[in-house]
């Protein structure tokens, strides 16, 4: 197939970002059509918000916009590989660089890292 | 939360394999409770195959295993991020190193990258 098939995920396809620089996985999200359209329009990442069930520019509110560099789609066409500038260095809303921040060992998850911003600066929350 | 939210993806999280070594991104697929503990058993990457509806040993035809070396969580607790090393270079049935061997351009998807393995000698199709 020749574009992704978002049928097969009932509509939404999960999108993997990874920093284009250093190859780090930053986080998962998913897209819809609407959403895959308007990323590859304005070169900045949008998903879809399963939790608000919208169209989600990622950084809209932390400008934290991830900048599409290359796209790539998997080999039956029902997940996106997202190559990504990450702005502000940090693509979780806990302020670290990555969303898998938390490692599993035999003793429970291990955070590591330290955040890069302060949620509470960003999200005035 | 202390461990993958399994439920929230209604049994089913998608795990991102990433190679240990590389960094290169070489395929999503899903897990379910049952895959994800035979995963942290045997140090060997079980998923849950959709098509197939059955627990899956990646490699268990193929014989390209995908060796666990790290496991991460994401911030909410629904994706995983497996670092592997993959034997037989290739995680993909196209003999491909990476399920993401077709890059977005503008006039289409283009095919990178050379194939590991014969897929016909490996699975005998």
């Amino acid at each position: 197939m020749d574009a992704p098939d978002f049928a097969k995920g009932g509509g939404l396809l999960p999108a993997i970002a990874q920093d284009a620089a250093t190859g780090e996985v930053l986080m998962l999200a998913y897209m819809n059509r609407e959403a895959w359209t308007k990323t590859l329009e304005t070169g900045k990442v949008h998903y879809w918000s399963r939790s608000r069930n919208r169209l989600w520019l990622k950084g809209e509110t932390s400008g934290h916009v991830q900048m599409l560099r290359e796209a790539r789609l998997d080999c039956d066409g029902d997940t996106l590989l997202l190559k990504v500038e990450q702005l502000g260095g940090a693509a979780c809303h806990t302020g670290r660089r990555s969303c898998f921040h938390r490692r599993v060992t035999p003793e429970g998850l291990v955070t590591e890292g330290e955040p890069v911003f302060d949620p509470r600066e960003v999200y005035g929350t």
